[in-house]
């Protein structure tokens, strides 16, 4: 297809809101959103309410012309067929939710896909290669406590025994397979990237952040995901009396893990990295006593591996000196110098970081321009995803991107989750054209 | 008496410690103090144990030549008769302990009064005015949780009615006045500085602290007892994913709370005070979130009123500009610098600094420089008690000091509290002369 040719097929943006809220009947959740007249999700993956929305995809997709297959992990793969053989370009995301979710993480993405093929339809576009849909299960991780599982277990990063072991979470008996085997998604396709190969995986999300629309972008061209790593950092000093005790006598636990907090902060800042601190508990735990032992996750993440490396290894050295009452950074003032703590580190998570296909973030930014034309410019953005997604795993095994449109106020996994019909049509449009733009450029290459 | 004479008077050092310890053996801990062959102590007020200890005061104090009397709240005043009449110069502390407490947290300063009173008798030394000891009852508010309680009803700062309707923690029904009734130390006495008025109070005390120790201090001489105030400081922001949120965009709480604590103490001690942090909470609590909310506790200290208002009145203003993202000493760079946090104060504790009199601390340094000789130098230190005592409440109605003597790495309210036996000579000997100076004073000024 020409540029031209490309220019003139556009989706249907008020088919692809009308079915995303229609499907949101099952599952249901029960708060209303912020500010919005749409009620959260809550549709735990191998649910009825999975069930329900499996079966409206499988439906859908059929009616649609697609060849549907269900793996051994109830991934669904709904194929339209192309001119040539081999493995289709796909889009792809999951319709499960957290237990008080939004209508655009997962969902906006599957939806998009079949709102791809819909458009492909009705404008008679045969492509090149096999276009289709898939829809991963369990991506959230929230009933069986693993995220990404189903994609994982098709890239070989766990095995369908530890996959189907998983019992859901709360106290229940489930398990991944037994919950597969009641809804019947538990396939006969083998979940494997050898046995069923993936041509391309375009996959739409939602931001989850708000850095597209602090700085008016509309479309992420999604270059990859960070790598990150989770720490358990130990600060012990020793307990004493808050009345009694100078500053020079105390090893104060809290007000050195005070100090790391704040030094792993500019240290990332310093490093174009990210450092959060989200959990702490400390002992004894009494307004007059000074705690003798800190205990807090230090989550630190990257683009790059070896930023990352770099920024976890200045971090070490650092804190053993802020801890033993060195002057570092500008933390350890005379007055308040004590006699210092020690300090143990524990790695929890070590996940490294994952680059997508350029052929295929190329095929998104140049659908991202064309879309929105003289008027792109910073509108379109390469970014780094902050957070796993399925496509994480697809990139190891065939050519990958994803497509980041604006959420309002950057909020994900709560009821109040929003994006746009505006946001959610481009990312369809653009979808779409990085698809055909791939297809494209697998025929030019023979791929 | 001529200071000649006065340096004559020595104190038994070997009975001090036998009959400290020997009546350890009333309410014995469990638990073996660490190094050394002591076990701590377990004699919560109002106990079977602390009516025998009790019942040993009165037998020791009248077979002594004491006049005894115990009022209202069970307080116990032995009084060794003088040439004069007027209120006695009393030295006063308690035999209660905290449940895993040590031998000489309160012990030792009733101790080494009965000790005074035995060496005047020994050396037939009529006082100028009647000496006394007391055992004030419930120092240490472990059982009825109100510390200090009953020397504050004699100072009228609670009534007696409130004090007699605390109900003993950890779900019993007894109240502390069943109790009084029950062990039979409920007196016929008014318990107040009206009825039963105090010449002078002399209270030895360990420290409680590593100051002395540190500074090879050998003597305390306490000028006043540090003012405090507890608040629950309140940090709010904003939940968000860790990973997907850029440090422009978050409202970190911990992050914010982390630079408000290394503030308070940088503040802290530029003013010469202390600050302090022991409970710290935070929510959501997940190591992928950014906390949106913290709360923790504020414990600040100084030996001037005025000298705490200003660091209070310092940091409420920094605290809104740090949370606001304001540049406030170094701690906000602009790497970090986010969106901004609110700060809320709750004052929980307001206790006001209490100053001794100067006529006693002189009296106390004069006898410690006497039984340190040439040697005395940094050995004898003005100080300020970080932690209250009975002597903030006569401190109110009657000249008061106290001494001070060091105990092992600073450790109280634990069983491995530790006074050696020179330190509790030092500290007997030192009160006995306080006593007799002050007795010699009040004759010249004729009060």
């Amino acid at each position: 297809m020409t540029e031209q040719q490309l220019a003139a097929v556009k989706i249907d943006r008020d088919r692809l809101w009308r079915d995303l809220h229609e499907t949101c009947e099952w599952g249901k959740g029960e708060r209303w959103g912020e500010g919005t007249t749409d009620i959260g999700m809550s549709r735990l993956t191998l649910s009825d309410a999975d069930k329900q929305v499996r079966d409206w995809f499988v439906n859908t997709t059929e009616s649609l012309g697609c060849k549907v297959q269900i793996d051994a992990m109830g991934n669904i793969f709904a194929v339209r067929p192309g001119k040539k053989a081999g493995p289709p370009t796909f889009a792809g995301s999951h319709l499960d939710t957290q237990p008080t979710g939004g209508r655009y993480d997962g969902i906006l993405g599957v939806h998009a896909g079949i709102e791809v093929l819909k458009t492909l339809n009705d404008n008679k576009i045969e492509t090149e290669y096999s276009t289709g849909v898939i829809n991963w299960t369990n991506e959230e991780g929230a009933r069986f406590p693993i995220s990404m599982v189903a994609s994982g277990v098709w890239a070989g990063a766990y095995s369908l025994e530890k996959a189907y072991g998983l019992v859901e979470v709360g106290g229940g008996k489930a398990t991944q397979k037994s919950e597969l085997e009641r809804i019947g998604y538990l396939g006969s396709l083998e979940a494997s990237y050898k046995a069923n190969p993936i041509g391309a995986h375009f996959e739409l999300h939602i931001e989850q952040g708000p850095i597209l629309e602090n700085s008016e972008g509309k479309i992420g061209a999604v270059e990859g995901v960070q790598a990150f790593k989770w720490f358990i950092i130990t600060v012990k000093g020793k307990d004493c009396h808050t009345g009694t005790t100078d500053f020079q006598n105390r090893s104060d636990a809290m007000l050195t893990a005070a100090k790391l907090i704040l030094h792993s902060h500019n240290k990332a800042a310093e490093l174009g990295c990210l450092a959060s601190t989200g959990i702490l508990t400390l002992k004894p735990g009494s307004t007059n006593t000074v705690p003798g032992f800190v205990q807090f996750s230090l989550d630190i993440r990257s683009r790059e591996d070896q930023k990352l490396l770099e920024l976890e290894n200045v971090l070490k050295s650092d804190f053993a000196q802020i801890a033993a009452e060195k002057e570092v950074g500008g933390l350890n003032t005379l007055g308040t110098r004590g006699r210092g703590c020690t300090v143990e580190w524990q790695l929890d998570t070590d996940s490294p970081a994952t680059k997508f296909h350029e052929d295929c973030v190329k095929c998104v930014e140049a659908s991202a321009k064309a879309m929105l034309g003289t008027d792109a410019g910073g509108k379109v953005q390469r970014m780094t995803s902050g957070a796993g997604h399925d496509s994480v795993y697809t990139a190891r095994h065939a050519p990958t991107s994803m497509i980041f449109v604006p959420c309002r106020d950057g909020v994900s996994h709560n009821p109040s989750e929003y994006c746009s019909p505006e946001d959610c049509g481009n990312g369809a449009q653009v979808l779409l054209g990085a698809m055909l733009r791939y297809d494209r450029l697998r025929a030019e290459k023979g791929a």
